[in-house]
């Protein structure tokens, strides 16, 4: 899909479009715009990304500090590690406010719920999916723990529960406690 | 605070809030209003409630189907078990959607914000962490486990992200598993 364009070309679009994420909000947010802004066609950015939804579903999927699918280790508690040890507070924060941000345009456009869903949320359960099944194998985990398909839950409490209740950002110290104290409790690791 | 009006007018004029709330939003829902659905002067509502914010939360507190501080069983186990026999899966999806349409609001309302933590989550709160200490006098789950201060952010997840990513409500037997897989193995219990 993104064979026409350089892979810094494409960063710098969806660089791009997250500056006008973050100055205009989703639903101010036009096709038009980012054209003007990266000086390329309109035509071009539909056809190489389709739709509104999901160029801003890419960019944020770009936007990920953390590669899980370049994560191996060889044992559970080093993978969790070394993706805590890979997470950027200041970044994480950043992208924070820009998924409370989107909270709203969500709700209101079934279609950039669906391409976030399929371009964002699937790829990252499918990579920490992967990093599960390889414990599994190894034996770190039964293949029945029911825990095992519940992770996205319990991780999405640890970032939206921590504002919430903490009235703080999530940061790797926060993310680590609760890796210990309820993730890898959960899978019997 | 609530001296001067009977449980069951009180329990009218919530139930009004909650109508208005679902009918038209919180942005637009007025103290007027309010007090013309429920033949009220507004004074009577300011007197008693001080503001909107604090009369949506109180109404959303009272709207609880299971209050967790009547949950006595003598064991943590029986405890959850009693408040998930407690709860109305109907009911339950429909207290979702309203906290969802509230999200946005929440957001751009700080004191609607504070009023929310003040008088509907840490009451809650209060009330699961006495349960959860009663656990430990009894000797269930250790003093000093650290998933004992992050229940809330458990739970959360369970709630925020059943819609999320599996696209189904969250419903009891949902949360049967979800306490069984992940809550009470993070406790030790």
């Amino acid at each position: 899909m993104a064979s026409r364009l350089t892979p810094e070309r494409e960063a710098e679009l969806y660089a791009a479009v997250l500056d006008l994420l973050r100055e205009v909000g989703y639903d101010a947010l036009t096709m038009d715009a980012v054209a003007a802004r990266t000086r390329s066609s309109k035509a071009t950015l539909y056809r190489q990304w389709g739709s509104k939804p999901q160029l801003v579903a890419m960019a944020l999927r770009h936007d990920k500090p953390v590669r899980i699918d370049e994560i191996d280790t060889g044992s559970l508690r080093g993978d969790f590690a070394l993706m805590l040890e890979r997470t950027d507070d200041c970044r994480m924060e950043k992208d924070a406010a820009l998924m409370r941000g989107l909270a709203h345009a969500v709700h209101n456009n079934p279609e950039l719920l669906q391409a976030m869903r399929e371009l964002l949320v699937e790829p990252e359960m499918n990579s920490l999916d992967e990093m599960l099944q390889r414990a599994v194998r190894r034996g770190e985990v039964d293949a029945d723990n029911p825990a095992l398909k519940l992770m996205p839950h319990m991780l999405i409490g640890a970032f939206i529960a921590r504002p919430l209740i903490d009235d703080r950002p999530v940061d790797a110290a926060f993310l680590t406690d609760y890796v210990n104290a309820v993730v890898l409790p959960s899978l019997g690791a």
